[in-house]
This record gives structure tokens, sequence and C-alpha cells, in this order.
């Protein structure tokens, strides 16, 4: 657990000095005040979470984790179990979603295998994806914890790996957040239930598209995890081993591990707020680190992003995950430090200011 | 004024054919049902614009239509009128917002000189800007019209012929408009209360930063506007000649030049949309070829979207103009592009359906 640890320790708040100036230097440019709003008020954010006004952040990665779950013996997906290895295998192929908009906005995908039932070894031995497999698939949590304390914290700290080999080793300097596992916003919307003290019902969406008689047997799931597992929900590692999933923690990993290295990390719809949330509560200062991208369709998205504290940036009624909203939203990071770093002040352009 | 009829004419709705195939071919993509939402939606459109699936969108150009107006004596703007001009040179050495925007999404920036008073006659033989002044400046709208019923045809057939050069002789597949004119949220704002009925206070912003007194004096100067001009608002060209802008016109010639080419064109803000309501007025089959951008700060502006019929696709309270919006709505445009074409079908990637 010194992995986790030594990163909660390292993760310090934005640098005030950066924001100050980066505020200077955006209050001076070619354009009425504040302009182009939310672009400027991320640039801020940049400047503050790398320490630099002239950030360099165009070399980006989506970091999709995938795993098993549980709780679909309780028919909570429309999709059968073998769809996360097979999408898994389509994201290798190039043939997904998030392959299509990552390469859009420039973004590398990394598909990180965090506990799929069925073997990944030979993707993993050609190197199409990361191996790091907390156990293959994760305990019913209408029955009783989805993982014990201990695995918890090792998918943690598999994404805090994760996230370091990405950043120190390979020089990224924005990441993204996805994932692949059928059944996942079932876990998710338990632990934004927990997390968040709302009703079950609330928080509980038709997932890949559920009609509404299996919506209430959904809700009826969750409301049984919750009662079968007395979870502390002060406690991220209990709310995580009792309801969550390998690939959500290795999700609250990678941006734990972003944010103790002072990088910006973006994360998409319901689950990666999960990871979001139970890294906010290891550690309130890891939110300084994160951009919302999305405003999901999944209702319990709107409490969950409430809880963390962020507005998401993208309202496209997408629904997909995988990080494909992060991928979009990656063309925001990149606007926005164009404009902290390309525009011209009133002074460089030689024009008028106001009367 | 054939070239304005013979365009008219020329515009026919979407292709129904190929927005059947795009639906159908969305609909058995690797996800959830319609799980990438707008981008979706944005890709039936695309396909029905174009007439085909398998859209080649990549070369892409923002149009910033620039002119100034007669109204700034009223003192309706924070800053000198000079500002068109230095705006305009700030832009052609790429110092200004939309130039950091437009790079960001691999779009060029074509600058027009619709009616800028002071000269730019030397930018114009550098090439940098194009040059089709319709005259020097508008008249003042609260004494009298901004331009005669033949200069108001004249400034939409340059915006067409814009549009023609750039699709049909350099092979732009995708049109932004945007603007650059000190004091032209008045004419806008003006406009928009003609078209839509509303009253001017619901229609009328802060344009550039305007205080609470500076703001009524606007409203006041459009209400005298509205009552020295008698217009027959169900008549485009009226609204347009007494209350417009030259460059407002020009950008309604670029989208019904796109139009009759079966180009999409992409709004930005509220003059953009105060020129696609006098594109639409003259021809309410060429907003099928419009997507919104954004919402505005500019309050105008929801009612003008409203009447346009176009729902925003980014809201990130932006009001700088300048085609700023657009810019950043190509990457949707992009997107949705390689969610139509890169994204494998459930057969073509060997994935399970649903149970």
């Amino acid at each position: 657990m010194s992995l986790l640890c030594d990163t909660l320790a390292a993760i310090q708040p934005q640098d005030a000095d950066a924001r100050a100036n980066a505020r200077a230097r955006l209050n001076q440019l070619t354009m009425p005040h504040w302009a182009l709003g939310r672009l400027m008020d991320m640039a801020i954010d940049l400047a503050g979470q790398t320490g630099t006004i002239t950030p360099d952040l165009k070399k980006k990665a989506i970091v999709v984790m995938a795993g098993d779950h549980g709780v679909v013996a309780e028919g909570v997906s429309k999709y059968p179990q073998d769809v996360t290895w097979q999408m898994v295998a389509n994201i290798v192929s190039q043939g997904a979603g998030i392959n299509a908009l990552a390469a859009q906005s420039g973004t590398d995908v990394v598909v990180v295998d965090m506990g799929v039932i069925k073997g990944l070894d030979e993707m993993a031995r050609s190197g199409a994806i990361l191996s790091m497999p907390v156990a293959k698939g994760t305990g019913n949590i209408a029955k009783g914890p989805a993982m014990s304390r201990e695995q918890a914290v090792q998918s943690i700290e598999n994404g805090i790996q994760i996230a370091r080999q990405l950043i120190s080793e390979k020089g990224y300097a924005v990441l993204g957040v996805g994932e692949m596992g059928i059944g996942n916003t079932t876990p998710s919307s338990a632990m934004i239930a927990a997390l968040t003290g709302k009703p079950v019902a609330l928080v509980t969406g038709t997932g890949t598209g559920l009609n509404d008689a299996e919506l209430h047997h959904k809700i009826a799931v969750i409301e049984q995890a919750l009662k079968v597992n007395c979870v502390d929900s002060a406690d991220g590692l209990d709310v995580l081993a009792k309801l969550g999933g390998f690939e959500i923690g290795g999700i609250a990993g990678v941006i734990l591990g972003a944010a103790s290295l002072r990088k910006p990390v973006i994360i998409d719809g319901l689950i990666t707020t999960a990871g979001a949330l139970i890294a906010q509560t290891l550690c309130p200062t890891s939110a300084e680190f994160i951009f919302a991208a999305h405003q999901s369709v999944e209702c319990g998205h709107i409490a969950a992003l409430e809880r963390l504290g962020k507005e998401p940036l993208l309202d496209l009624n997408l629904r997909l995950g995988e990080g494909t909203g992060a991928a979009l939203a990656m063309n925001l990071i990149d606007a926005s430090v164009a404009v902290l770093t390309k525009v011209k002040t009133f002074e460089e352009a030689m024009v008028s200011g106001k009367k």
C-alpha cells in the first residue's frame, strides 16, 4: 500500500502563481474581457495544474480500463459478458467508437486488462494491450463484496503505475480515462448512491438500453447490493471494495497518479466519474487536476459530477463510455492551450483597447 | 440579381436516401443504440447534405466577413471603430482568437472586406484578404436605412461568390462563418427583433462589454432604428437593407451559396445567426445545410436560434465572434464523419449483439 500512500502524499494543489500569471495574460488578449469563456477558465486550470503558462499538452492518451463484473449474473445488462472481451478486441483492431474519436483529436488509446474473465493473453503478448489484471472479474455485489480491500488497493495502484509509465516514461502530458466492462453502470450507480446519499432510483439509468421493467430490476439489484454490503461512505477503499470494479479502481489510480505528477486528467461518463469520486474521497485535492468532459445521458452522472464539483464541458447526449467523451474534450484542451499561448495581447498586436 | 435568384432556385432539400443509408449504418455500429447521440444526428445531416455516407470533409474554411457600421456614431460599442481595421490586421498576422482556434481544428481562415471604412488595400493586394466591399461602412440605422436594397443584394451576392470560389474552385468541403465589425451586435439584435417579433430588450446584450446604462442606451437606439425604418419582416432583403450590415449580408450569401452547392455551413454567434435568419427568410430550405456551433452569451442568440430551428452544439460562455465557436465546432464535424465512416458494425467486428 506504500505506492498508494506515497501517491496521495505527493498530490499538491494547483500552482497559484501560474494561475495568476495565466489570468493576467488572458485579461490582455485582443478580445472583449473573457470573451472565450470556459476556454479561458480551462486555461487557468491548465496553468495551475502544470505550473506554467506555456504548457505543451500535445501528447495525449486515453486509458481504457477493462474489467468484468460478477453482478451481471443478476441480468443487469442487455449484452452478454463476452462482449467485454469482444469490445477489447474491437478497440485493438481500431473498430470502436473510441478509436474514431481519439484519432480525430490526435489522442493515443491505451487499453488495460484490469480483470476481464476471458483470456486476453494473446493481445497482451503482442503488446496490443497492457495486462494488469487484479482477478478474473469481481464478485456479485448483490450477494457480497466486489473484491477484498487488498484487491481494491491493488486496482488503484495498478492505475497509478499506468499513469506513471505513460507520463514519466512515455512523455504523455494529458490523460483521459475510459472503460469497457459489461454491467459496469450497475456498480457505478451503486457507488454513486453510497457516496452522494441519493436514492438509488435517482442515480440509476438504462445503461446499454434497458426497458422500464429491466431498469426497475437493476434498481432493486443495486438496493440489495447496498443492503448486503454495509458500506462506510467516508472510506473510499471500502466503497470500491464492496461495490466497485477493478477497472473503476484503475481509473481512480490513473487520476491519482496524474494528479501526483501535476498532469490534467479528463474523465468521461458515469463509470469514470465513479472512479473520480473514489480518488476524491481518498484525496480531495486530486479533483483539482480533473476536467469533466461531458454530461452523460445516464441520470446518475448529474449527481456524481455535482459531488465532484465539476461542470461538464460538452452535452451531446453521449452514453457510450470507452472514453469517447474524453477523446472529444481533448480538442477543448488543445483549444484552451492555443488561446493561452497563441492569441496576441492588445499591446503585442497594437490594437486599441476599450474607450 | 440573377446570381441571387439562381442560387435560391438551386437550393434543394437534404438527400433522403443518403439520410436513410446513414441511419441504417449507424444503427449497426458496435455500441448501444445511438450511444453517440448528437454526433450521430449530425452524421445523418452530413450525409443528407452531401448526398453520401462517406463524406470527405477534411478541407475546411472559416469565412470572416468584415464591415463597419454607421450606428457606432450613437455610442453603442466600447471600442473605437478603428478596431475593425486593427482586428482584421491582427487576424492577418495570426494574432486573434480565430487564428488560434481555426488552427486547432485544421481549418483555414479567409478574411473578406465587405465594407470596412479604413482602407485595406494593401492587405488585399498582398492576397492576405479578399476585397469585395459594398461601400465604406453602412448608414446609421438610428436615422435611416443601413443600405439600399441594391446594396443588400450586392452584399449577399458577394457572399455567394465567395462560397462558390471556395467550394467549386478551391475544393473546400465545409465552411464556417465569422465576422469582425465594431458595433455589429446592434444591427444584429435589431434584425433579430424584427424577424422574431420579440421585444428589443429581450434580444439585446452587452456586446463587447457594456454596463447597465450603456445597455439601456443600446436598447433605445435599436428601438429607434425599428421606429425610423418601417421594416417588412417577411422580406429578408428589406430587413437586411434597413437594419443590417454588409458583412451580415455576406454571411447570408455564404450560407445560400454553400447550401446551393450542397455543402454544410457552420454558424457562430449572434451576428452570423442574424445572417442565417436572412438566408432562411429568403429560402427556408437553406437552413437544412446549417449547423449551429454554440450558444452565445449574447441573450438575443437564444431567440435567433429558436427561430432558425437549430439547437447549438456547444455552450462554453463564448461571446467573441470572429467565427471562433464555428472553428471549435469543426472538431465535431470531423468527429461525426469519423463515427459514420470509421466505426465498425457488429457484423464487421464480430461482436455479439443484444440478448
